[in-house]
């Protein structure tokens, strides 16, 4: 694999640049038998989709979802499912004055360093745009775990630039367009982007994601431990810039005695671990969080140089997210459930379906 | 790969348990001619070893490599370099209370759920103990990236439970046990320690790596994005629950104007993006942060459940690091070093040895 | 990855249906800054297509391929390349008496037994008609591999069912709808199937695949050998039964002073290894011939058995191949390719674009 | 994976040259809680053993094999087992003519092209003795297809240079030296040995491979079809020129009414597929056939260039099997066994442990 593959088993290999004819995806390794259909995928697409609220940005794309292969009379047939979505609102001249610059915090600067060119239009490759393949592909994998194992993936935003967001409950996340779990912060979260915008600047985020009915016995021992390749997933998203499992970086701090989650025949007693202990599910919820930057496109002049190393200053206008992470949410898990159901796959290939519940400790 | 794989290009296979015959790796894809003994390797190897200061494990191993393979008149032949380590300390007796429980925060229970059955002898392959053919591995990798890009890779702790340990030099990382980049903090961390180590708890740390002198250029766009094989790589280490790059989850709460790198015709003016863009070195500094989890082996009492879930009390006792962190910063720079000549061999695969330097901005 | 990618660094996943909306593949890992359009693929896709002579299958497909990514102002951007072919005949109706049976010697027994559904519609996934999206990924591998290094992959007929072809010249073999590399045979191959697809029958063939200009050095000591790698994807291709590098199944019976290539300074004086010593390339002409099976879907009554295993007998009409083998030689030159140019990146990422040309022995 | 790994769930990568101080193997992905010991090994190994009679190499080598990790109180874990053979008879001196020359027919021309250097001693990764871990690991194979799924894979030869060996039975195999299936013949070998030896010159030989009670559905539709793995593990096997699947290159003169397996609803009425359509398995056994060339390694004069690409004379004295057919039996079974081992656990990850076995058809 080349790089643009995620997951061995369950093998999502995404093609497409923001403002090519079309982006999607191929996965291999899907179960066959399960029932599927576009519309299985749309709505996560749609929760993904731009210009829903006027925090984001106001690109119009329908995202349409097409299936061109792997199903069979509604059920998956056990070969590749590609997924196609055909980019329609191109608007290129946004992104003529880039052409020769690097915008700051972008990947502009890095490709031309590896390739010696790039395509420059709407960020090529690099855009958050190829995030909707993945999301599509997620809404697969989401079904699958949901119909054979009960597994949920959930995600929700805790931190939006300096104002953290106290988790309430689930249900108020589909209520606002932060994917807050909380109702009653959603107006001081309105004002703040308001001002943001007005500002023109931009804004980090923290997204918290958590799969609940995970059965214990998930993961491998080294390297490719479920912890492991849920960072290596979410550090893939554009803009992310830390992930933490259970109580992350604060265990730093904590003692033994503290962060140790201690068992009892009713289960565990908290869940520091988030979910994964040497590599390896719990049976309790899996849970991690990502730190996304600040957009990097912003409206305010930035220093940077031209093609030849000359000093010159960028601007981008055009139609930006102010902060990346508002639609963050779904795509973290689509990633999330990627790596679950691959790691599914993999625990029944080398185990069976089997699962040594001696002793049936409840998940918590 | 079966999840024992570290690496596509330069893959790194482990085996071996902490208390089983020996622990080694397998190294595929070395280029050859370079020069390579087991003088290259044993000084890292000393350097994570255990019993070399009180604040670590006493068991005592030599640690003694051995090069089967890959290896002809002193150069590497690009074949496989097969490093064995044989056990040699090995007191069984110290485990043999945890045969029938599982230790809170340890993979005793994950392994059973998953496996069936656990070799519970010092924690099997789940043991820090398997971070010995890493770190060896690692010295390979660290000797040709120098030989042939000139690349550094660093590591020191930066955090010691509640304890801040500011930067003030690498010289000062060899001149203490603790890898602490500061020697005037020195002491208040040899009398936190030996306060931890009597009360027998444990505790966390967070350790900082550096890479100077990647080329830009290395990474892929997506998934397999230099950041998120650092994140992987560093995720996989046992007790590690959260990774960062740059600025890391300080980004959350940063503006756009604040965190994106400015550029000048003389280089990056900051480096909040810890050297990667969209997956790509810029050339700069890659910088990672982790965060490691207090040991889970203690000597306090803890609730637990034996292997018919009946309640009990777990207390460790033996021969076990009060903080795992402590030696994990030869571990951390074995890992990214590990990254990096993989993804230096990928981009040779794909790019040539090409180096697109236009414009020539410095590192910082 | 799950079994539907062909190579690892120039890693080409293909995916579709015979009869479904479209077939088409992602391309990842080519090398940046290649130029690439249409117009370098459908020519290649032209010498595949169904419906160019009365004696393949009269299903009239256009097989007109659409770039969808990695290409951006006539380059190849170093991102996944992803071509797409719409179906656009697809007669279903000719496939509905297969329902409920199995066609002897052909793959909807084993999908069956496998995924417990199939996709009947044209041998769905099994369908030659799959062989596309290889011939077009090829088209882009020889491409690179012509421009980069001078090589030439070229395939021809050489046995039509029992008829022998004599190899004359590769200029022949564009000059008749055999890829016979003999003009004079042509008449009698022309009669030979005339009579072939009068009886109902089908018949076997054998193909040869020879590259031309393959450095010294590309392969792998063990297992992904170049030859072993050629012989996966050979093998891998519909209705393949053997293959054979050099002299194949002839060095059973040779002497070893018969079948070694001895050397002289002016290079090897015999070619019975293929090209191939050690599994890596000598500099002489890469050899590998491969044998076809008969087409299973003839018209002739055969055995067989229905869903409920109850005995019935199966006649296939449509539209058929009578020799599959017929338009083969194109997909093996496709195959070689591409394993050819992933061990060129291998070699790249290994040992540098360095020749250790001492001695400097030319190919033959 | 850098090419020195066989299979992709159940990963067998090895190490080792022909005369450095071990060689062996790491199996990642062994099913847990399998008993194994170095008893389920070495009888394997013995078969396949230089020095048994005097138509082999007379090199003595114990190859006693030592269990280093994966396996735990008599089981094994689902970690890595990882096992090493030490090698004892290093002759070195034999070797000493052919440090600055090639030997025609060897890989000691390519490796030298391909790295620039090489291990001359003995072949060294090019050597037979290599075959010997992947002997081990396909005993691992065997004892869990056996014990799991009843299944049986078993080789013989079939040809010896001209004489053909027909078969009789597999009884016959285990009672002379050449694992000829056949005992009448067995005087006729040994007399075409003796004088082949005399002469001083080396033969091929023709192996075939068959494993009875593979269930139907392993395997993969494309690529990494069941057969092509076997094809690429095969052809990966040193000397080995060629591959057939159940009829191989007969089946290109074959009609579709002769080569098609008719099915009734008692089973298939012939098994030219030899066990395989569309790359998974029918149920039957599943057959292959290789073609090994003459030993390179010859006492007659041979033309050949030295480092400076002058002319030289190379004769390999020494101690070589005159034909390296006679000991492949065990290793072809062993390959075979990975190759299987490694889909079943393949077929478990995507289709569970389920088998669709409407209609029940009968292996033959």
């Amino acid at each position: 694999m080349s790089g643009n593959t995620l997951g061995l088993l369950f093998a999502v290999t995404t093609f497409g640049e923001s403002h090519g004819p079309a982006i999607g995806c191929v996965i291999d390794g899907c179960p066959p038998g399960m029932a599927l259909s576009e519309a299985d995928i749309q709505p996560d697409l749609d929760r993904r989709r731009p210009g829903t609220s006027r925090h984001v940005t106001q690109r119009q794309e329908a995202d349409q979802v097409e299936i061109l292969s792997g199903v069979f009379e509604g059920k998956t047939t056990g070969t590749p499912i590609a997924l196609l979505i055909r980019n329609t609102d191109q608007r290129s001249k946004d992104y003529g004055n880039i052409l020769n610059t690097f915008r700051p915090g972008h990947a502009d600067y890095t490709y031309w360093r590896k390739y010696g060119l790039r395509d420059p239009r709407g960020g090529g490759r690099s855009s958050a745009r190829l995030t909707a393949p993945i999301v599509a592909a997620g809404a697969v994998a989401k079904k699958w775990l949901a119909a054979q194992y009960g597994v949920t993936v959930r995600a929700c935003m805790t931190q939006l630039g300096e104002v953290p967001i106290p988790f309430q409950t689930w249900d108020a996340v589909h209520q606002n367009p932060f994917f807050a779990p909380n109702a009653d912060i959603v107006p001081e979260l309105e004002a703040y982007m308001d001002a943001l915008r007005k500002s023109g600047d931009s804004v980090g985020a923290r997204i918290m994601v958590a799969a609940s009915g995970v059965p214990a016995g998930w993961g491998e021992p080294l390297y490719d431990k479920l912890d492991a390749d849920i960072a290596h997933a979410l550090m893939g998203l554009n803009a992310v810039k830390g992930v933490e499992i259970g109580a992350g970086f604060a265990s730093v701090a904590q003692k033994g005695t503290q962060h140790g989650d201690e068992l009892t025949p009713q289960g565990f007693t908290s869940n520091n671990a988030g979910g994964v202990l040497g590599g390896i599910s719990t049976g309790q919820d899996v849970v991690a969080s990502i730190a996304i930057k600040p957009t990097s496109s912003i409206r305010l002049p930035r220093q940077s140089v031209d093609l030849h190393n000359a000093p010159t200053t960028v601007e981008t206008h055009g139609r930006h997210d102010p902060c990346v992470g508002i639609r963050a949410a779904p795509i973290a898990e689509a990633l999330v459930a990627i790596i679950l159901i691959d790691h599914a796959l993999r625990h029944r290939a080398q185990c069976g379906d089997v699962q040594f519940d001696v002793p049936p400790i409840a998940g918590t």
